[in-house]
């Protein structure tokens, strides 16, 4: 089975260190849903060094200040899935950032439920998914955001 | 109001680097359910410098194999939820790291929606908390574990 996230190319990204890249989710639970993977297939946590831990989790705390200050909120939610057990359906690790707001949703943790049935259907009409000129929008607007701020 | 994580101290926890420490949480959303937290008082994810955040990250995916080599898994989530919006309760930085199991719960993401019930009634009887013994017995089997693995 092909690796959607192996698919995504570097370009792709609106922010990127040497070995880890932050895409835009082509379903987003939320504005602003974001995804960190590495840029090699490695399919679990425990494959990395730890320098590759610490860029991984630098780059996204870079990633969750770029989205938080772009979609003009101080909130955010910040997730891994290891294993099927944990709900993960691409097994290629990839760390979910999603900025919040008070009262996007009914109660703060019903973005993961959300997150759930779009994980088990990822390929399914269950959740609406970017067309490519909005996907094109969003990424250009994060990268400029990512050059104002320095990051 | 008091804080919570700032009352426990570091030898409550089970593993430790230089400012963080892995503590075991009091009413768990299911067996090994931890909380990775900076040993003072730091509000948000923000206020780390990027060594912290990496120190952080790397004691967590410690605790993560941990947890999963006690628990006899390989599955995990990870989690931290930034502000109310979020569904953060206790304003102290905290990262949850729950073992996984297949089946431990009717869809894998639930534990989130039990979590946040518990975060919303953190001191009412909505959760069993442990007792002390119960508490005591789990991290002297962590610590164990820990040595053991050499982490
Ligand atoms: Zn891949
Ligand atoms: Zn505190």
């Amino acid at each position: 089975m092909a690796c959607p996230f192996c698919d995504k190319r570097v370009q792709d990204g609106f922010l990127s260190s040497e070995n880890f890249v932050a895409i835009y989710n082509i379903a987003p639970v939320l504005p602003g849903h974001s995804l960190i993977i590495p840029k090699k297939h490695v399919e679990s946590l425990f494959d990395f060094t730890d320098a590759e831990v610490a860029e991984f989790m630098v780059l996204g705390r870079k990633v969750a200040f770029l989205l938080t200050k772009a979609l003009n909120t101080d909130a955010f939610d910040w997730a891994i899935q290891e294993k099927e057990a944990a709900g993960q359906s691409v097994p290629h690790v990839h760390m979910h950032v999603v900025p919040r707001k008070v009262g996007d949703l009914p109660n703060p943790g019903d973005w993961y439920q959300e997150l759930e049935k779009s994980e088990v259907h990822i390929d399914s009409a269950n959740r609406k998914k970017l067309n490519p000129e909005e996907m094109n929008s969003i990424v250009t607007m994060l990268r400029k955001k990512a050059a104002e701020l320095n990051l």
